[in-house]
């Protein structure tokens, strides 16, 4: 492991960060052409929180949390701090101390490949972080790893700089030199949803609204009046 | 695969569906002689919702949430989908558009053995819906899979028309036939368990309210005084 | 398995038992020495619940919770009991009528390695449960198994009379001997991450305080300036 | 649970289930339409064996093999055990005495959606066995389940007298119904194969063999010559 | 964590050891009551290996192997090294040159609840060795953690000194004051198995050798006489 | 998705790779510094298997293995074939059909994110390939992925012309422009093994040989001479 810390990384525009928080994870995953979504085990510890930021990266030992120290100290406002790990590990690597440390430097939040913890704390004071677990387990400050480097988190390949989106839905990554045109088309996206949303309270069908209904068909599906009796026999 | 879609389902009475939405999954399950219970994986994707319904069911590719567009064309008011895949897939098969429409049918409620998202969108609308994983990860609309058919979801075989019972406890299945009958079991099982409720506030013991007083020592458990010290000699 | 009821414990300070809910999961088990968490997916049904209490052990078969009847039955107040199985279950051990059966014991509150039902009443009550898994799945009443022995729960072992720590972080154990020493450890630790707390407030950095700032240069890691354009050259 | 145990069953045609056996189960599976693959959780405990054979069902309880006593005295010679739980269970169902009765029987193999154990002996023997894994732990002999009933094994339906065939693929089932249809489209897919492999080692390609070529371009697929340097700028 | 390393342990005798090695797991587990089985995620990595030895047991923090080269100087002869964890870990602790090592010291056999490597020099040499995983990934020197103390493995309690026995079938643990008399009882299990697998062969029945038939009927099985006719009707 | 196939790629030097192959993937990983190993569920289909070559990437949708064809076409002699998806996917996206292809291509080998079958003739031709699980079930080609574009596969990075090895312990990648670092380094790693391996059969310990006896205590190691009774009090 490459014992590094990079003091500063290129940022996206603060503008298209902030877009795309507004957009929400889903629709920006759509707009991106679906290529940045983490492993759905990528959860939301504090419900309702929703953030994008610029990734600080982290490349810590399993169950060895000294490297986040280094990396908060070089978060910006705005910020999201990304942890991965050399190998799977779900103990407790943040807590609300390190929660403190975050706010102080004005950071947006925090996405871990691993466990968290104090989360009664973190639901309280509104701490937005994502997780794949929550577990009291402790960590040492023994291994140096990594920041600012490209690594793994949530099955998916994180490199400073990238924009960090999150909410309920989870955690989608969208490079910072396309985070200007994923946004244009994420708003484009928001307005085709939300005429498609009153055209179905109107009484739309989403076949008829997606074109789907005679490609379905040439595709095979044959419609049968029914109702057909499927009950086991021996019932 | 049979890519048919079967229009129409033969239902339970309403009465008794709406009854067994009373009597919550735990009971129905217990009443029905502990047969019918999806897997644990299944959760409540919006807390505190209770549903039940008619099954109209959904069998798709992996990755591929098509079949949901021509199945929910064909619910009918209080139904709801049951959706299931060829192979394992925990994508995010359902959102808020779909809930819309879904709604737009006055469909009840919606089980999946995917994965959802837009659940803060769901959470707002209360939307009742049941699923193994929250997703923000996209499907595309490419394999025609079949509607109304038997399927396999949270590890349970789902025939069109059955009734399915939902609640924060997980997701039960009623046979069709069985419902009316199955409710009945459910409300004497509730008095009895009301019963049992009050007896225990004023004092009274499970082991002797359900007999097992004497079974347990028959079947060979002995009681001794203690204390016992356990802890390990040498610590 | 050894059929055996063992009636009472030797139990730990109630002034130190209350110390130890006070101080919470994450510290207690620092304060140890982080020796007795249990795993991650032992987690809180009941959100925002915190307590402890001497641990009154069951050990039962996969499946079969009839052992719950009798250890309930020898609980003392302010117990917690402790559910182990003999192979892995996640059956719906444990539920309203059993958390009835508790309260009127005076009981703490429940962990159990398997899974839990009525989770709906449990949360309207404010029932404090820790368990594996949520599921509708009925249990049988047929083998005879063990209480008040030592079980596993979580990954660790509980023997009767530790005392167990639990809340949102999960829960820890600790050995009643050790009990005393470990809360004036955790209050210890208190004080000082609440010293840490306002001095990251006023700016402080966790480097700084916790005196790694030189240690981790001394293990290798290099400061470099950057930025790196990390993006991949073909993109 | 329904008590019951049904003393026969209906087969299908002896030369077809042979037969089924010989094509194996992957191309016996993508001839019946890819629909009766058990999960990939069902492995093979003694590699190299193949069979094909009319299911004898059993429902067990977790942790509880009683039932396998009662169905295997009711297997026929060809017949092939198969074995689900009313709720997930890993334990050692199945060991070497059962096999020794099983061969009694002339059984032609078990499946089982919880453990075995006693392998050495097993693959000595070469018998026949697949399950979800291989344990040591026990089993009780306590609660009466059922024989020759609907189950679910390893994520799929079984109704017996339904064809299993299974090899160090997997398992997969086919309906009594459609077994000689399946073991007719099975060798017609057998030949085209056949067929393929020719085509392939005289420089064949599978995109022109298959008609892929083309329609992988009208989806579209672009070429592009490269090389691309996409190894991160930084490194 | 206590960094302690205990030099000396005490030891079954040697004779009850290799009888135990010569009953195998799953006869040992039965006849100890089944309670020391681990988890069946416990496997061999060198198949037909078959050991049992005092265990010498090493506690590591994840991905850390320091004390395994601790511990292994403290092996005697005929020992079996047993590996937990403070948290999981899969990483490769354990490949050929510790093999070498543990060899030279004349120790019979590892037990790892975390991962290995180098498995193809492991399995050319036959040397015993069962694990929860195979895995690449390399491990640190960095933290010190304990040997000789009790440590959970498998989900089990491993106290030094007790027997190890390891199969094919997995691992069970017999404490060492309980070797002798669970030796004898393996004995007897055999002479029974070896009666009752007779029995069957000359066209004997469990049902019957067991004693089983009658209270299977008294419990409420119910034979009938069938064929149903299970399959759906819609098909 | 960007639906392209890049048809050339930049390969290390041939007798760099072949190197590679021989040092092995757990000495190769550890040269790399231990950055580039998969996964441990990636595992070795046919035993004993042990290749290195130049990765030709394919990215599939779930349950499709369509780009596999397209992929196959472009490989070069000596070329290892490596498969991810866009979601989590196990069916059985390779069997003996594309491996005949594979091989007519000269390809040395397959390494997939997903299921295989066909797995007792791939044994039986030796042909090399790793996979996440064995699986019967089939997949459709109804969507367009991509080919030599990085993806993620068993949780790591890959680039197209990165360097693959992959044996028995799983699977390893090595950058393009380190490959012939890593050789050298992982020759050494070689050297100096066995002279560790020798110095071990000699009598030589590993604390000492590896000058970690100091290092063990000045941490803090504590070693007591025994034997410490941990046997339970009450047992």
């Amino acid at each position: 492991m490459n014992q590094v810390a990079i003091k500063t990384i290129e940022r996206a525009d603060a503008a298209v960060i902030e877009g795309l928080a507004e957009c929400g994870v889903a629709t920006v995953h759509e707009a991106q052409g679906r290529t940045g979504a983490m492993e759905p085990e990528i959860g939301a510890v504090v419900p309702g929180a929703a953030v994008a930021g610029s990734a600080v990266t982290v490349l810590c030992a399993p169950g060895d949390n000294w490297m986040l120290h280094v990396a908060i100290e070089l978060m910006q406002p705005g910020d999201v701090l990304v942890v991965g790990t050399t190998s799977r590990s779900l103990d407790g690597f943040f807590g609300d101390i390190l929660a403190e440390f975050v706010s102080q430097r004005g950071g947006a939040g925090v996405v871990l490949d691993t466990g968290v913890r104090d989360v009664k704390d973190l639901r309280t004071q509104g701490f937005p972080v994502w997780s794949r677990a929550v577990s009291p387990q402790g960590t040492v400050k023994e291994t140096v790893g990594a920041v600012n480097v490209p690594i793994q988190c949530g099955g998916r390949l994180v490199i400073p700089g990238d924009v960090v989106v999150a909410d309920d839905d989870g955690v989608v990554m969208v490079t910072r030199k396309q985070a200007a045109e994923v946004l244009e088309a994420s708003r484009q996206r928001i307005d085709k949803e939300e005429a498609m949303r009153q055209a179905i309270r109107q009484g739309g069908n989403t076949l008829d609204l997606l074109g789907l209904r005679d490609k379905v068909i040439e595709k095979g599906l044959k419609y049968e009046d029914g109702p057909v009796d499927w009950s086991p026999r021996g019932a």
